[in-house]
C-alpha cells in the first residue's frame, strides 16, 4: 500500500502539557481543598488555592523526576485515591508523560474494593488526598504492591511511612525528558463500578485520551476555548472527569475544582464567585443544586449563576423534568450526555440542531432529553437479541453497541468480562436504547433493568424520569417485582419533596398524561427516605431488587 | 510497555462519510458550475445545482463501483483537473475511500508542469471539468499513465475516448464495501505550486486528514457546526481547499461552491443568496471583494454580507489594511490563516484572546494581523543560521520549523527536496517570522524574499501591507535590488487605485508613521498596472526581481 508522506507524530499527553505552558501560561487552575477542620461543627473547612497552567508544568516535571527517583519506571501503575484538585491534575499529566499509568481509584468504593482493585492493577505508589489518610490502615496491608504512599495536603501527622506531597517534589528540577511515547501504550487506567461482580479495569491510551480531547473540544460539541472557566464536579476519580482536566489545559480553559466540598449551596456560590461558564455532574448533583437554586430563588435571594454558558449531566439518564426546570426557571443550558467507563467516555452529546432551536417548548425538552448524537469518532447501533441490526426509527428498542478509537476492546486480564462485552469489533454496552432517525439515542434502560412484562418490555428510567418531572416527587425508582401472571410489574419507589404527598390515583394520571400506555403503570408505589446509590451516585437497583424482592403486589 | 485495551479503530475518510450519511444526510452541497456559455459575451453562464450528503454519500459509492471496474485499485493516483463542485466533492472522499489516493492538479499551472506533475503522481485517470476539456489535446499524449479520462459537467462533444462523468456512475450499486484502510496510507495528494524547481509532491494521509479536519472544527479554531453554510473559494486544487470539504460534511455545514465563478460581485451576490456563515480565500481574493463591497456602498447599494461570522485569509500573509477595512467598513470579521500545501495545511490561525477583544481599536487590529497561533497538534518554533531555538519575544525573526501529525516528512520520490527541507523531525517552512510571548506568530518573509542591506535585514512582507493600507494604493510587492554599497535595497511596485496617484514623499512619510525606520525604506517605487502572480494568486517576486534586476536606484 502506498503509504503518506506525512510525519509520524504520536498523538500523546505530554504534548498537551507542553500546550498548555507554551500557549495558555497564565491561565488558571483554582482549588477549594479541605485546610481545616471547623471546631465547633467537625466539619472540613475549604480552602482556596490557586496555580497557573506554567506553574502545573513546572510541578508535573518536578513530580516526574520525584516518581522516578522513587523507582516508577514506564508501564508502573500509579494510584490516586483523591478528589479534584490541582494535585490530582498534575498526576494526571505527570504519570502518562513518563511513560507510567495514572490510576484512578473510586474513593466511594467499600475497603474491601479498593483493596481489590489495587491487587488487581498492582499498584506501586499511591497519592492519597489528607482528608482520605485515615482509611488507610483498613487498606494498605492487604495491598503488598504498594511500595510509597503519598500524602497531598495538610494532615495532622503523616501515616508511618508516608511522605508529604509538597517535600516528595520540593527541589526537583523542572525540565523532566520525556520517555517516546507509543500513543497504544496505556496512559491511565480505572475500573468500572458495576453493581455486581468484580470491578473491571480499563486501560486508556495517549491516542484515546488525546483524540477524545480534541473532538469534545469541538464548536458542534463543547467549543471551550480561552473564554471559559470549567468546573468538572463529575470527579477526576471516575472516568477521566468526562475528559475535562485534559481538554481545559489544551484549549486556555481555567479549571475550578472543588475537591470533596459538593453542597449545592458552596457549589452555587464557587459558580458565581469564579463567574464559572461550563459545568458538569451527574443527576443527583443537580438535582440537589436546583432544589438549592429554587430555595434561594424563592427565599428571595437568588443565586447569581448568569455566567453559565452550559451544564452538562451524564452518567445516568436525566429526567426531562430537570432540563426543563433549569432552562425555565434558572434559564441554564442543560446538555444531555452519555458515556461510560469503557469510553473514556464520551459517546453521545445532545446538542440541538438548528431546527430545534425554533421547536416549541414542550418539544424542545422532548427533544433535549434524548441522550444524543455519537460525538465524531464514535458510532453506535442497535441490536436485536440476535445479534441483528434494529432501524433507527425512534421506536425499535435494542442493545445499544458502540465503536470507536477510545472505546474499550477488552478489560485488563478478565478474559471472561471481556469476552461477555465485545462483539465483532464492538462494544455491548450492556445499555437498552432508541435511535432516531436524527441520530438521537435514548436510553431506555440497562439490559438488566428493564421490566419484562407478559412478553413486552417495559422501560424503568422511561418512568422513573417521567414521576421526577413531578412536583410532589424529589426521587423516583421504578424496578421489576415478580409476579405469578405477567412475571414481572413494575413497583415504584419514591422519594417526596417536604411537605409533599401524593397517591397512586394522581400518579396514575399524570403518566397517562405522559404518554405511558395503562399496562405500563407501576403497580403500586413505596414512599422511602432515601434510594440507595452507586459509588458514583446512580440508583442502586440491584439493592431495592433485592429489598422488594417478596413485595406483594395487591 | 503496557499497551492500553482501546480499539484499534483507524481514523478514516470513509468514517467521515459514514458519518456525513447517519447524521447530516439532508444537508447541502450547492455548486454554482458552468452550464453554458453566454452567445453574446462568449463567458460562461452559472447554473445552480444543488445536492444533499446523503445523495452525495450515494454517488461516491456508484463512483467507488465505477473506478473499481474501470481498474482502479487501492494505491492508485486518481488525478483531479477541476474547480470547486460537487462531483470533486465526491472524488475527495470516493478515491481515498476505496484506498486509492485523490490526486489534486492546480489547474492554474502552465501545461509543461501539469504533465510533469502527472507523470511524476503516474495517474491513472484523469477527471476534468468541462470547460478544462480544451487543454487536454496539450497534455493527454504526453501522459502515458493515464488510461481513462472523464469530463465532469455538458461539453459540445466529448474528448475521443473520454467519458461523461455521470454517464461513469450511472445505474451503479450504492452500496460500496471499503477496503481496510491503514491509517497511514495515502489517501491524497498535492504538488507544490513553488516558484523554482519542479513541483514537489506531498501525500496525505487518512490520518493526517482527520486530525486536521478534527482540530479544525474545534470551537477555538473554526467552530463550525450544522448553523453553518461554508463557502470555501480557496480551490480544491490547492491543499485540500484547506479541510473544508472534509470538515463541513463531518459537522453537517452545509457546503457552497462557485467553481470558476470568483468575480467580487457573483461572490457579494452568492453570499447573501445562500446565507453564508463563513468564507475563506486568499487575500487577492479580499482585495477584490473589499474593492466591491465598497462600491456597492458608496454607490448606495450596499451588498448584504450580515450572514457572515467569519472570513478566513491565508495563503499569503494579509495585509493589516485589509483586516481593518472589512471589520470597521462592512463588519466583517477576519481571520488571519497559516499554512502550506505541506502541512495539509493548517499551521496557525488567528483566534483572539478575551483580553484582545477589549483593545483599543488600533492594537485590535495589530493583533489581528499577526498569522496567528499552532492550531491543536502542531508545534511550531525559530532557529537562527545555526539550527539554535531563538527566543519566543516578538522581535527576533527566525527560519520557521513546523511539526505535527499533518506536516510532511518527506517530498514523494524527490530526495533532494526532502534533504533540503526536513531538520530533525521538524519541516523548515522556508518562511522567516516571529513569534510572541502569547505564542501569536507572524511570518515576516519568505527566506529568500528578505531583503538583505548593509548586514541587516529588511522584511518585504512588512513593507507590503502597511503599503497596501494606503488609500492610493491596491497593490503593493517590494523586491530587493542590487546595490553598489548596500548589497541590496528595497524596491516599491505599487498598482495605483483607480484615479488615485501618490509620490515618494508621501510615502516615506506613511511608512515613518507605520513605526519603519529610515534605513527600511524602499529607495524609488515603480508604478506598474498589475503584479504579476502564481497560479494560487501570490506575488511572483521571483519574476519582478528578474524584471528589476538591472533597475538603478538614483
Amino acid at each position: 500500500m502506498l503509504q503518506s508522506t506525512m510525519m509520524d507524530v504520536p498523538l500523546s499527553i505530554p504534548f498537551l502539557l507542553e500546550r498548555a505552558k507554551s500557549l495558555f501560561a497564565d491561565k488558571k487552575v483554582i482549588s477549594y481543598i479541605p485546610v481545616g477542620i471547623d471546631p465547633e461543627t467537625k466539619a472540613p473547612i475549604p480552602g482556596r488555592l490557586e496555580e497557573t497552567y506554567g506553574q502545573m508544568y513546572d510541578r508535573c516535571h518536578q513530580l516526574m523526576h520525584a516518581l522516578a527517583e522513587a523507582g516508577i519506571q514506564p508501564g508502573d501503575r500509579v494510584g490516586t485515591f483523591a478528589t479534584n484538585t490541582f494535585r490530582h491534575l498534575e498526576l494526571y499529566f505527570a504519570a502518562p508523560s513518563m511513560g507510567a499509568v495514572c490510576h484512578m481509584i473510586n474513593i466511594r468504593l467499600p475497603d474491601d474494593q479498593v483493596v481489590y482493585i489495587i491487587n488487581h492493577a498492582e499498584d506501586k505508589v499511591l497519592f492519597v488526598d489528607n482528608f482520605l489518610a485515615p482509611r488507610l490502615p483498613a487498606i494498605l496491608p492487604k495491598c503488598p504492591t504498594i511500595k510509597l504512599v503519598v500524602i497531598m495536603g495538610a494532615v495532622p501527622a503523616l501515616p508511618p511511612g508516608a511522605v508529604d506531597y509538597e517535600a516528595f517534589i520540593a527541589h526537583k528540577a523542572t525540565e523532566y525528558t520525556y520517555p517516546e511515547i507509543d500513543e497504544r501504550q496505556a496512559s491511565g487506567m480505572c475500573y468500572t463500578s458495576g453493581t455486581t461482580g468484580n470491578p473491571k479495569g480499563v486501560l486508556y491510551s495517549h491516542r484515546a485520551i488525546v483524540l477524545h480531547c480534541i473532538t469534545a473540544a469541538m464548536g458542534e460539541l463543547m467549543g471551550l476555548s480561552e473564554a471559559d472557566t470549567v468546573l468538572p464536579i463529575v470527579p477526576m476519580f471516575h472516568v477521566n472527569a468526562w475528559g475535562y482536566p485534559y481538554m481545559c489545559p489544551t484549549v486556555g480553559s481555567n479549571l475550578v475544582f472543588t475537591s470533596m466540598f459538593t453542597d449545592p449551596k458552596f457549589l452555587a456560590k464557587v459558580f458565581a464567585d469564579e463567574k464559572v461558564t461550563h459545568t458538569a455532574g451527574v443527576p443527583t448533583i443537580w438535582l440537589g443544586l436546583l432544589d438549592e437554586l429554587d430555595r434561594a430563588k424563592q427565599a428571595g435571594a437568588p443565586h447569581n449563576t448568569s455566567s453559565i454558558n452550559s451544564l452538562v449531566v451524564g452518567g445516568s439518564a436525566a429526567p426531562r423534568g430537570m432540563i426543563e426546570a433549569f432552562g425555565e426557571r434558572h434559564n441554564i443550558h442543560v446538555i444531555h450526555a452519555w458515556g461510560m467507563t469503557e469510553t473514556t467516555p464520551l459517546g453521545t452529546m445532545n446538542t440541538l440542531k438548528p431546527a430545534h432551536h425554533h421547536l416549541e417548548k414542550a418539544a424542545k425538552y422532548d427533544q433535549m432529553a434524548l441522550t444524543g448524537r455519537p460525538t465524531a469518532l464514535v458510532q453506535i447501533k442497535l441490536v436485536d437479541e440476535h445479534d441483528h441490526l434494529l432501524p433507527n426509527d425512534g421506536k425499535t428498542i435494542g442493545r445499544l453497541l458502540v465503536r470507536g478509537p477510545w472505546v474499550t476492546a477488552s478489560y485488563y486480564k478478565d478474559e471472561a468480562g471481556t469476552a461477555a462485552t465485545q462483539q465483532n469489533g464492538w462494544f455491548d454496552t450492556g445499555d437498552i436504547a432508541t435511535i432516531n432517525s436524527e441520530g438521537y439515542m435514548l436510553i431506555q434502560d440497562r439490559a438488566k433493568d428493564l421490566i419484562k412484562s407478559g412478553g413486552e418490555w417495559i422501560s424503568s428510567v422511561d418512568l422513573e424520569n417521567t414521576l421526577m418531572g413531578h412536583p410532589s416527587i424529589r426521587e423516583a425508582a421504578v424496578v421489576a417485582v415478580p409476579h405469578p401472571k405477567w412475571d414481572e410489574r413494575p413497583l415504584g419507589v419514591i422519594v417526596m419533596r417536604e411537605g409533599s404527598s401524593v397517591d397512586k390515583t394522581v400518579l396514575d394520571a399524570y403518566l397517562l398524561e405522559h404518554g405511558f400506555a395503562k399496562w405500563m403503570l407501576p403497580d403500586a408505589y413505596e414512599v422511602v427516605a432515601e434510594i440507595p446509590k452507586t459509588s458514583v451516585g446512580k440508583f442502586l437497583k440491584r439493592a431495592l431488587r433485592e429489598q422488594f424482592k417478596d413485595y406483594k403486589l395487591i
